[in-house]
């Protein structure tokens, strides 16, 4: 049976290697902070929040824009590097199991993709070869939680 | 509805700062590297495949030993500073849904945590200190992951 790396590798078209690229160097030092990050999170959460595709606005209708964001960016800045924001209010990051309420298809897994591809384009604060890395890593875990999220839903036994 | 956070603190005994207090200075530099990682873990495995506690033993019988210890010393690693050993190999540590497999109740996590205890006190490698704080991350871990087992065995819809 294929792991959950090794289906998010194939169904992503990204490597492992450079799934993980961001840990070659410390990205949150290099960017300067918390600020890309909060800058980033925003930008893609404004964009979700007003999808003109109604079928994945919906998936986030019960979270607030703002309670969103603030996750987001408290995770993103503890996995690349700073400060453990999100783990000392939220506790381990527990990706797969914290995605469950959600409907974590191949489908929405490309929306996601795709108004984070904008949001780092529109985002000034974040230099072009850290957009790569974090790119990549986006790609892998999105597909890494669609893995996790057809795990899930078997059948308690089968794991 | 409790977090599992709030679950983990209250279950455990263990506060959340106190928890994550093992971010406040990165352990794998302080401890030296690799070795007293391995060292932990090789002394939790041994003692945990050779349990006279059957029900517990049992838990681990579909694993192999060396493979339980390099992925549990690899978590370890990454967690606490030092290389992502641990994502390279196997992708997010997604640390609720790799546990779904097991029955992580309170009798396991308590039982969990006496084997590591010991096996902290024989691990020379791990100063007094250090040994502190990793222990109140295992115990916040430990029912964290409780709280995780029981949300995710509850009917998909309820979460």
């Amino acid at each position: 049976m294929q792991s959950l790396q090794e289906k998010a590798s194939e169904w992503s078209g990204v490597a492992t290697s450079d799934a993980f690229a961001i840990d070659e160097t410390n990205l949150f030092e290099s960017l300067g902070g918390n600020q890309p990050f909060i800058d980033l999170s925003t930008n893609f959460y404004t964009r979700v929040y007003a999808d003109e595709e109604e079928w994945f606005r919906s998936i986030f209708a019960n979270s607030k824009k703002e309670d969103a964001i603030q996750n987001q960016y408290e995770f993103f800045i503890q996995r690349m590097g700073g400060p453990p924001l999100f783990s000392q209010r939220r506790g381990h990051p527990a990706l797969i199991a914290r995605h469950r309420p959600f409907p974590v298809t191949r489908e929405a897994a490309e929306r996601w993709l795709h108004h984070m591809q904008l949001a780092l384009d529109t985002t000034s604060t974040i230099d072009p070869d850290s957009k790569i890395k974090m790119m990549n890593f986006f790609k892998h875990t999105a597909y890494f939680l669609v893995a996790g999220n057809e795990m899930t839903r078997q059948a308690q036994s089968v794991v």
